[in-house]
């Protein structure tokens, strides 16, 4: 029989995203609804380590559904992957009678909760926390929602004055790995192409698709870049191999950055948030550990932690298609 | 074997809503892609019926994916209820050359298009367009993503206004059959209480709630109310009710209104809309008719137009639990 | 010689507007800039007879220049329109060492500055917050460019809808004695026609602008309407009037409400307000009392509290012949 | 006596800013408003020299206030700088019996207008349209305060993540010789040091003013640095430079870039464009020729574009000594 749970941590680690502070609304809530006391640790692992904790009770978490990025800060351990460091969170959950573990974060979160879990034997939850949605097992990852309207609210800002001046823009958006944002987003903004880490269309194909673009009649293109795209050049040595190879081309670039990252979170974030924390908090009291909430085929599942780490979320090939059709 | 489709006119039916230009963008650029023929027909089934057509090249869709409304414009057609208006309206397809029709829009549009396909045997696709959510064989309508966000986007607001006041409002959003916006808009902006036509809590509760809300420590609150609520009172109704029995209260009252409806479409809109024009024609190239394309359990499917008419799409109730444990 | 300033109040009161926060940020940093200290008084003036204040050094306003509402809260206070109030707030303030007052907000608010002074000789300097910009002596009160935008951003989805459906709008903004936003709006928006308090039109032109505005073509229209338009009538009652006298028009209503006092605030009034607040606590400190800090003609400039009260701000009458040119 | 204006020709040249397209919309209303006949010259004076002209009626101007960019496009001409290019140029306006010419646009659009002028005696009135704001003789340019709110809307999400993770970013926006939006949307944005091309701060300062900031507790920062800042450093050596010096810091860089050229115009932007779009057209009228319609001091006002392409639109150095006060 699992322990009665009487005291939640929840923190937000890795790469902030909006939701983040909606997941933390959640978890706070679902706690006093059942009873539960929780706390909040400041700056992820780091401040597990040096004990920077706060009580939080349901007034705590008032009027943060709709922020950007997280109370609670987040940062990156160094120490946290030392045993030693470990040690010392350990024991400080255990000096302020924690008895369990709501991670709000990405891969190198869950990793970090997975080994304190096989250390300790301390029950850790996740709830998959970052733009990228690079996360195994979930369709959604809190964030994503809202990263892709950020995008797409920036590209039409950037189409008005590529269209007034018949322009050819590339602009880059984040996913050093996954190429999710930038399908998406490409997709949603009418991209003309979508370069992608998942994916080589070749340099050859990106060249003909601009020609054909303009022998079709359309004055002005916008091509979206993944920070990672698997041509493997730059957003800048794209525009210069543009350049060179279409002398009619002359090619603007805009780099988005981490504007992405931030901003008050859709609803759909927003909404998601609120069932991943509830299905946290529940799934510990119920006993379990070591699972990674998430929403797949319109439902709240859990995944094992250690499958959501090495499994990977893979892009829906059909939107290939799709985009393609789309630029006809 | 089915008839080779060579030209496929589209039209938007009924209450418009964010995302069915994108889709009309899509059907479009699918013919072309197809080497189809398109035609758009104006103002729904009364455009029909008055041969109000213009031929659609891929060029012509330009710089319409974020637009809010239908460019094809909207109507709702008395006289496409009569056999006499329907037949009118076939002979404007057959002498314009159209085979194949896909309709955007609701329930009342795919009814009109089943009754028309049964009468002349004529291939019709339906695509979900309305911002309510109401529409079984999808989990999303076209637009409903849209309007959740112009729905949190508003209570943002208000609640600024509300906690500089301590104040408590009831907002009406729009829903005369469907809770969708109302419950999930709700939780997204933090609602204290929510009033949706499938449920009816009780005045007793709402009552309680907000007598409970007042003593938690709660300075300010908004109730969130389905323009089609069970309790059957309207919004005004609800207030004199609620000051009536708590005279430490001054509710004000904000009904959103038409604003749901409009709006450039979010980037999720924008790529369902993609993905559903590219089905529906893909798939009266394949001979298929009188079915809707959707979204359900991440992946793109068809849905008999009948079922999708008669079902009825539910709200997931397991989302009123969660907005009771998120008001806590 | 004018006593040094030591602790200067801030408080908040009537209704809330966009760019407060900002302002109660710029009083707190300047009294840091120039050492002296700042407390914040809650609930305006029934704060100040509760004693209920808090001590705001620099880093208590971190992060609140882009909030809507107002961190410190607004209240209206019966008792401070009684002698008794007055004193009991005056002996609070005295006991916490305040010497100097800064009072954010509208006529009312500072009407009851004035009498305080007036009373106790106590230095008051006003800040203009409204999104009504009804204040003489400035031409732009904080909220009011905010307000401004967020309507046009409701008639722009309410134009959506409008124009796919061909419909007339009656839209109702703020301003039950002024036609700032309903006539600057109306014009940002495109507005047809524009009600407002300041101007009878005549039920007649109404009408006749909108039969001539059918005949020139237009298919859909939006008149803007403030809440205390000279002709008499509500909006509802006014769409009663029209649909009787032009039955072609179905006429939809809009109230945008209390959503226009909310929201991030633009640019524009942040800066204002950070001008603004400046220029309060500065003339304090050279002793002046009694004043309004507002901007006219692009500069910063001092109004006699009285005159700020008793003036009326006019409506650019240009603007209106501008409004008849626009609906050509 | 001046000769009788028949038909008007219209034209947006440089960069393209929000507004332009509610210029273009009031230029061709009061055209129609005094029975005058309206003609749009697309991408600017290469436009005029290829005769590529449109009859503009009121109705083509309809649902265009609220869109960015330019529906007329716009293109630097290298021919228009000949003789023989103003040649063509000038018998194509009369050819097409256009007798006056409205320039929306920068400096540079308004030399070409005025040599165009001395050349030929065509009437020429200017309309300031450029986010910079750097033209003497207006105190706002149109698309200037669209520009601020997109930049402080991107900042506002920079700041969640930054706040998050407590980190500094340096945000360069646009503005190669004039700190307008930098110093700005700085204030607006809360940014703990601007850098302009007005101002020579100096290095020191800079670091400096991060230690007393990291002192004072603050534990993130913006800095907003102009594309021109007058240190000579970009946006990528200042960052190296600080590193350098503040081993402490971590210095995230975001380039705004030509986003901040687009998205539907503020409110504020769209009332300037249809007031100077009236005065534009009404002085040509009355035979006024070789001014700027511009905003000084609340008033519509003309300057003679001599006077305008001269002078040097200062920045209010009141603001500087305003953004050092409130990073405190």
């Amino acid at each position: 029989m699992p322990k009665t749970i009487k005291k939640v941590g929840v923190l937000t680690s890795g790469g902030d995203s909006p939701g983040m502070n909606a997941a933390i609304r959640s978890v706070v809530r679902t706690c006093a609804y059942h009873n539960i006391e929780c706390i909040g640790i400041y700056r992820g692992y780091q401040g597990m380590i040096e004990g920077d904790f706060k009580d939080m009770g349901p007034r705590s978490v008032n009027n943060i559904v709709n922020k950007g990025g997280t109370i609670l800060k987040s940062a990156r351990s160094v120490e946290f992957r030392t045993p030693e460091g470990r040690k010392k969170a350990h024991e400080n959950l255990v000096k302020a009678g924690v008895d369990a573990l709501v991670v709000i974060g990405g891969d190198g979160s869950f990793t970090g909760g997975l080994i304190f879990n096989s250390e300790f034997g301390f029950p850790v939850m996740g709830i998959p926390g970052t733009i990228d949605n690079d996360i195994y097992g979930t369709s959604f990852t809190l964030g994503y929602d809202t990263a892709l309207n950020t995008v797409v609210d920036c590209i039409d800002k950037i189409r008005d004055t590529a269209s007034s001046h018949n322009r050819l823009f590339f602009v880059e958006v984040m996913g050093r790995d996954a190429g999710h944002i930038a399908l998406n987003a490409g997709i949603g903004a009418g991209a003309e192409e979508i370069l992608i880490p998942e994916e080589d269309l070749g340099l050859d194909r990106l060249l003909d698709s601009l020609q054909k673009s303009k022998a079709s009649g359309k004055s002005s293109s916008i091509v979206v870049i993944a920070e990672g795209d698997k041509i493997g050049k730059n957003v800048f040595e794209l525009k210069d191999y543009v350049e060179a190879n279409l002398p009619e081309y002359d090619v603007r670039v805009s780099v988005l950055g981490h504007m992405q990252r931030g901003g008050s979170p859709s609803c759909f974030d927003r909404v998601l948030a609120s069932r991943l924390g509830v299905k946290a908090v529940e799934s510990l009291i119920e006993g379990k550990s070591n699972y990674m909430v998430g929403l797949r085929e319109d439902k709240v599942i859990l995944t094992p932690l250690e499958q959501a780490i090495k499994g990977k979320s893979e892009i829906d090939r059909e939107l290939l298609r799709v985009s393609d059709i789309m630029s006809t």
